[in-house]
């Protein structure tokens, strides 16, 4: 099992919106990320807006990204969350993580 | 089991410094942190030198904390790895966590 970790930036004028989408979850959206192995998945935010992701998984991010890319609903999912993100014009957040190295690990 | 993430930021020129200490850390911190309630914890790091720390733990990250201020050995271990970080003079990093919001959860 890989540990991954990886930030993105929340436009802070939209944390509170951004948190609300995150505590209601499509169900499908949820389904679609354990079926791509996305376990144990957590993400932390910062008051700023830093937000920081951690998930295991069997592969590798590349893959686990890859694995929601052929959903139908991970589109969706995307195309909503890209306006709470500062990133460039159209990109999709799923496409813009910042993978962080991993420099230590204790059971 | 509460779900903690934290940031620091590590000096960007000492960097691989700090990462060979971490390749390295002394058993009886290991054994510290375990006994502390420490549990499955990784330290990641972005290339300008951000570290983010996850860990699980039963407690809060405060009592976590508190139980490694009460060893010998996390003295010996933060006194080492305070020139590491961009701290105010004199301050240990285990007393600077900026703990984040943990905003989504997945098993």
């Amino acid at each position: 099992m890989k540990r991954i970790g990886f930030v993105l930036k929340v436009k802070q004028e939209l944390i509170e919106e951004y948190k609300a989408h995150h505590r209601n979850v499509w169900p499908e959206m949820l389904e679609a990320l354990s079926a791509a192995g996305w376990h144990n998945y957590s993400l932390f935010l910062r008051e700023d807006g830093l937000l920081f992701g951690y998930f295991e998984t069997p592969v590798s991010l590349e893959q686990a990204v890859a694995e929601m890319e052929k959903t139908e609903v991970n589109a969706r999912w995307q195309a909503m969350m890209s306006p709470y993100f500062e990133l460039p014009p159209g990109a999709r957040p799923d496409q813009m993580f910042v993978e962080l190295e991993c420099v230590f690990h204790l059971d």
